[in-house]
């Protein structure tokens, strides 16, 4: 292992987590906020004293940086990024708990929107915008981040990196340069967070309230600012939200191409119709089961799309309690949190793009199972899929299913009912935030034990990471002897 | 199509199944059950019937068999069978409704258990036994028996319908003809099933219940002739109970191996110690998690040790309320559900073999994203896995997934909660019986929608069949022009 490589990396992404941490100190001065100040200031100094120690000990580092590197760096990463950036909402006493601060920076940095907080409107100004940065910056990543605008070294060392941090089953180039991909995919992802938040402001939000939400949206995090999520604030606001959260959910690179003026190639991606679609008939479907629930068709209309753009994003904002919906409402809210959104967006879950290669490597395999001498291939957008990104997706739905049971069987040692652990897991680790009965919209993470609040933070950085740079760091493989591989 | 084989070979199926029914018929006539008699009667003519007139019609089959054709053949004939097996619950009004009549005897063939029965005990002796019945003749397959008793047409013939209906990812030949295989494991079986009944008579439980019993544990199926399934029985009979089950979820080539002498391979067999490691650790997590819920030790563990053992063997059988049971019990025993008995034996589920390769093509890939240039190989048993096992297993917990969760949505519509309506899709599709809930050990499924009842016979056929061979009677490709391949 290449561990002084990775100690520098460490350290600028330290170094980038601080200088994004002192715009929020600048809102708690501003507001004479000094407790939380207290806590930016004593969390950055200790980050300036990692970064620097850091730097020093892994100078001289060799260049050579392979796959698995790559996923375990990533992994340390977001670990170490969440152990450090809880700390001022720790020092400041806002959230007395050491373990609850991290549960909560997790959830933000992972853009899962779960909460521990029973009274978010207690926060102060400067730790409500630190708690819905990490959701922006979590959403398209920070290492992605790192490659766009500082660069690293060589082709194959960001290559690894974007691979093992961006979500979707194989990562597109936009461009033959890796670092100029990555810097367009965050100039796309500025100018909308700033589109969404100039909407926003004719809607008459106040700045702080809007710039918040934006991030939450653009991240598909969730965490809101109000208790009531977005329920209280005006339709205008709302529609505003279902649509930005849906855009956020598109594979970015669909953006490019629209930019480039392809906008056929767009409209002809599988993915994206299959997404369009989801959310259109769960719309449909859910408007119809809810006929009588909300006095107008039009209020009926504007909660089923908040919710199903909320959900299938994976955000996890709400306007309403769907808990309080009939069962098949809250069915199809359940299988769209597993779906989730597109790849290369910044939402989470299986993603739609895994779910179209696994269904046709299904329909391919009963074709097998009816004509065995026949040779069958898989095809995406006309195109033959190798083989390895099929068995990877296949190996990504059986390790999904095992993590899923696992959590499932250990959270449920606090004795909550079952649909309210199946649906806690869930919502962790596809990052959405709320689920049904007990941590159902109105309610929050606050009542599960230490134990259970670890295994929800592992699930919610799984998931967001996409498995496997987790599951690499708890590999035996990882860690033995040769690098060269 | 070679549609006129197929309509012999279902011919041969039905006469098997009057052959069986006519013990059936006795019972009615020596306890003097008119209504009972009648049921029999009716249907026994109306099955002579099918029989002359399909044997006439398909005279001069063309010899060549397909293995599209050994699908359709294994899913047609068992919905034929059930469509006919159930008439003499319903002409005998002893099950007054049709749909109601099909949902109990799929759940019979199936081995599945679930009932939509209130009182059990009022059905007559002649429709109790046949009701048991069905989960013996479900167990090991009637198609089975056929080859094994009246001889198929050629070795893909039977190779291609033994597939097809046997559980696990493959199918061993114990002996190199394919009907001599089918003819020991049957042998198996029917012994097997005898040792059961005289311990249970040692127990001194009358002989019909015995018979009915041991048919319900040898099939692993749990239809109960007891309102109460098996808490009013002793002690010794419920541990009775708890082993047979357990014996009859363990592949049965085992006991070949056994009788050969084979001992060290037997238990060198990682399924089987996989399956017994599952059995054991489940019970001690539940004695541990039980601790104050009965009086004394050893009825903890008699309960925990014969509902691990009836859930894991997808039998349903039970001796206590578990849905009454800590929540991590109850999730024991859901996960439990969805793993199921071993490969070849007459339990459903997933299959542990198969949960093996599912593990152990992940473990794989884990390591391939680790070190992407190292070539892998999974092994069984220290013999390296065929890929296309792999990705069998692979489409398999796609299938899997899939239907699992249509099921879920569309049974929602009832509006029962959350936590009943998954178990209930979970207990049927894994052919075990009872839930949680509304359909827990002490309830039933009569209050679900015919629509509901028709989806819940689908999973159960499905589970049973192990999905492929009804997934293809809906696919296209099994209809469309050439039997060539």
């Amino acid at each position: 292992m290449n561990y002084k490589m990775m100690g520098r990396f460490i350290a600028q992404i330290l170094f980038v987590e601080g200088v994004f941490m002192i715009p929020a100190l600048i809102i708690s001065l501003c507001c004479g906020e000094t407790m939380a100040v207290r806590g930016f200031v004593i969390t950055l100094a200790l980050i300036a004293a990692v970064v620097l120690v850091l730097w020093r000990i892994c100078r001289g580092a060799p260049s050579a940086f392979y796959a698995k590197e790559g996923l375990v760096c990533v992994g340390i990463s977001w670990i170490v990024l969440s152990l450090l950036g809880c700390l001022p909402f720790y020092i400041s006493r806002e959230i007395p708990r050491y373990i609850d601060a991290f549960f909560e920076i997790v959830s933000g940095f992972t853009t899962t929107g779960s909460s521990i907080l029973t009274d978010v409107e207690a926060l102060s100004n400067g730790i409500l915008y630190w708690r819905s940065f990490s959701h922006w910056l979590g959403g398209m990543g920070v290492l992605v981040f790192l490659l766009a605008f500082t660069g690293g070294k060589g082709q194959g060392f960001t290559m690894h990196l974007l691979r093992a941090e961006s979500p979707g089953p194989n990562v597109g180039k936009l461009v033959p340069k890796m670092r100029k991909t990555a810097a367009i995919l965050y100039i796309i992802y500025v100018v909308m967070t700033i589109i969404n938040i100039i909407f926003l402001l004719i809607g008459k939000m106040p700045l702080l309230e809007a710039v918040c939400t934006a991030f939450g949206t653009a991240g598909t995090g969730g965490l809101g600012i109000k208790n009531d999520s977005m329920a209280s604030y005006s339709p205008y606001l709302q529609n505003v939200t279902t649509v930005f959260m849906a855009l956020f959910g598109i594979n970015f690179s669909c953006y490019y191409l629209l930019l480039l003026g392809q906008i056929r190639s767009v409209f002809k991606d599988e993915e994206l119709r299959l997404y369009l679609g989801l959310i259109f008939g769960s719309i449909v479907l859910i408007v119809l089961n809810l006929r009588d629930f909300y006095p107008t068709l039009g209020e009926t209309v504007r909660h089923a799309a908040f919710q199903v753009s909320s959900i299938i994003t994976t955000t996890g904002y709400g306007t309403t309690d769907f808990d309080l919906w009939p069962t098949f409402s809250k069915t199809i809210l359940v299988l769209l949190m597993m779906v989730g959104a597109c790849a290369g967006s910044t939402g989470g879950g299986f993603k739609c793009a895994r779910l179209l290669l696994v269904m046709k490597s299904l329909r391919r395999n009963i074709r097998q199972v009816i004509h065995p001498r026949k040779v069958q291939v898989v095809r995406n957008n006309g195109v033959v899929v190798d083989e390895k990104v099929l068995d990877n997706a296949n190996a990504y739905l059986a390790a999904y299913v095992v993590i899923l049971f696992v959590s499932f069987l250990i959270i449920s040692l606090d004795n909550f009912s079952v649909g309210t652990n199946f649906t806690a897991v869930l919502a962790c680790f596809n990052n959405i935030g709320p689920g049904l009965e007990a941590v159902g919209p109105t309610c929050n993470f606050s009542a599960f034990s230490d134990l259970s609040k670890l295994v929800l933070s592992f699930d919610m950085l799984a998931g967001r990471l996409e498995i496997f740079p987790i599951l690499a760091l708890l590999s035996r493989g990882t860690w033995s002897g040769k690098s060269a591989y």
